[in-house]
């Protein structure tokens, strides 16, 4: 049977192993995720599984199949949070899935079950995100542990001080074959399923993402004795360029387009910004959608520019592909839903997961549970425990109904 | 006969006075402000004047009327400097006055002339503008000479170090009746008269100016995870209201409009803008019509933050009215600029310039000469000897054209 006030209790728990007092940060080969990975691993060996810290510091337990040394059904999520954060993201995943395995009581499947508490999603510590599915996925390019923290430590140095072996690192990989799907359950941190008054919702794809930086360099001039029709301002035309991105990010429902940061200078009061700088993010569950957008959007500021007659330059700071969740794993989670009464709701993931990383190795699907008011790396992260139970139930008939691929 | 040649001479050799060689910096009551005011002086004695230091340390000559005492037409602009200045913001309106006494080789007129170079306009060292046409117009609030540089001096201080009484600033302040009116001739600071093929212009105002801080307050989140309908995006919002602005400012040719400052927070790549803090800079020749336009700003970014669900607040930091100029003596210069054969172009000035405190004394009035380019407050300010020389003549016509009030 499955326990809701476990699974509360036990994010609880592990929210207490923090670096600051009265907060929640744990970052990656901290002595706080020693003390959360020994929790776990207590937690993993209590519902049946050979639990273990692998070389690069994942916490992963195995339960085995009816036939030992089957292909396993991998579940997991990560056990490292970012500063000042709350207490489901990533860790609810951890703690469901071992409450899922628990709830078979012993009962053997056609498929081993690994459960997974990633070291290093985050890339709070290193700078480096998703380490730990990286390894397990063989797709960590060995330069990452050369990577050092604020300190001047690297990665390796780290492991070693965690009782670790750098250089057995490698032998964490998965053959394909080994893994037959990845599933993970996390929550939303977005407020679509909020909105729609949805527990939980099946997850299309984890969004591939575009970072530009836009500078738009127009002509500084005193605020009071240019007149409005000779002015070259970068800021009135980076007006229109965030709009433009806005208006292009809303013709499409899958669609997201932010400016987050925007300096103007000189940056005074009487000036005319002489120029601007500014960021844009645009992130899609469809790389073509993506890259159209960031091909209209590029064409647009530089029309803009164009028109207002100040010069641009756009640069692609960072481009990465949609990691799709497979379909026939979709179908398992939908049909887990259905059975729960709820409506189905079909989602891509605007934020980044191991499964980008796991897609490298295995089919990849996740189930997001609703949280409040959308709000994530944030002290305010909540969830009820009444939509812990919806997803720990879905994932669960998830489970009983997979079968290892022909 | 006018000198263009001496004009352009003279300015260069003021700009030689710097804090910083391969430079222009010349503040208050400084070293250089003492060799500049020396060389003025020379400069005044030469053309026929009695020429002192008045106690706030304005250069002050005087060319002496047919009947001894009779009233004045003051002429003048500023000898201080922005840092890293050009050589003609000032400089170019004392060095043009003296050399138009000059040009009357000693032809009495019914009025004396006094040419006046003031001390401290730009207010760079103590943050505080217009001491010396403020203390002549009578209108300098003695609290004013409290004031402190960057290195905790007092302008009370630094007059007794230059040699001069504090305690006898009062006694600069004329009466109401001793000045008939003062003209200042300086460069446009704004590329109007450039763009229109014009060397000079009339001057209608120096406008008046409102200064409003903007605040909006929308929800910061995951660039990734919110989607577009379900934004509260205070960056947006601002994009929206920087170009109403823009639209307003350019609904009425008088009008101008400035976003100079912009942040936003928390100001990350991958985060919705949570709040945007902005200055707004209007600026006209007339109050009615800068109010109009602040009510109808404030109004449309208090629209804008209703539809799009963001909270805002608008400050008022700083208010100055209009200083207009005398109709009487705006017509003298355009007869002036007419008998040159040159277009009359009438303009205001978004600048501020000691005319705004010699308003509260007298009648006013202000000849603009073309500069290059708009530019101004920076070592490429630059003009040409023939428009020195426009300039120079018309002063000299409205001069000789000048009657006393009856």
């Amino acid at each position: 049977m499955i326990s809701t006030a476990r699974i509360m209790a036990r994010c609880d728990a592990l929210a207490r192993h923090s670096e600051q007092p009265g907060g929640l940060t744990r970052v990656f080969l901290s002595p706080e995720n020693r003390a959360a990975s020994e929790l776990v691993l207590g937690w993993m060996r209590e519902a049946g599984m050979r639990a273990a810290v692998d070389a690069i510091g994942n916490v992963v337990g195995r339960y085995e199949a009816e036939r030992t040394g089957a292909p396993c059904l991998m579940l997991g999520s990560h056990l490292d949070t970012v500063r000042d954060a709350g207490r489901y993201d990533g860790m609810l995943g951890v703690v469901t899935a071992i409450e899922c395995v628990g709830a078979l009581k012993g009962r053997r499947l056609p498929f081993a079950i690994e459960c997974v508490g990633f070291g290093d999603e985050e890339g709070v510590r290193f700078g480096t995100t998703m380490l730990g599915s990286r390894a397990i996925a063989g797709a960590l390019d060995p330069a990452s542990l050369d990577a050092r923290d604020a300190n001047g430590v690297t990665v390796k140095d780290a492991l070693r001080q965690f009782g670790l072996d750098p250089t057995r690192v490698r032998d964490v990989a998965r053959r394909k074959g080994d893994v037959a799907a990845y599933a993970e359950l996390h929550i939303e941190q977005g407020p679509v399923l909020e909105s729609e008054g949805l527990p939980v919702g099946v997850v299309t794809a984890i969004n591939g993402f575009s970072r530009l930086r836009a500078t738009l360099t127009g002509q500084a001039g005193h605020a009071g004795t240019v007149p409005m029709g000779l002015r070259r301002d970068a800021l009135a035309a980076t007006a229109e360029c965030v709009l433009a991105l806005e208006r292009i990010a809303k013709s499409d429902p899958e669609l997201v387009g932010t400016v987050g940061r925007i300096e103007a200078k000189p940056g005074a009061i009487n000036v005319i910004p002489g120029e601007v700088q500014f960021t844009i993010d645009i992130r899609a569950p469809r790389d073509e959608l993506r890259r159209r957008a960031v091909s209209d959007v590029t064409a647009r500021i530089e029309e803009i520019a164009r028109t207002r007659n100040v010069g641009c330059r756009i640069e692609t700071l960072q481009e990465l592909g949609v990691a799709k969740c497979a379909a026939w794993l979709m179908q398992r989670f939908e049909r887990a839903i259905a059975a729960e009464g709820i409506r189905v709701r079909m989602l891509p993931s605007g934020a980044g997961h191991d499964g980008m990383a796991m897609k490298t190795l295995t089919d990849i699907a996740m189930l997001f549970v609703r949280c409040k008011g959308g709000i994530s790396h944030n002290p305010a992260e909540s969830i009820t425990e009444a939509d812990a139970g919806v997803g720990a139930r879905t994932l669960l008939r998830f489970i009983e109904d997979f079968e290892l691929p022909a």
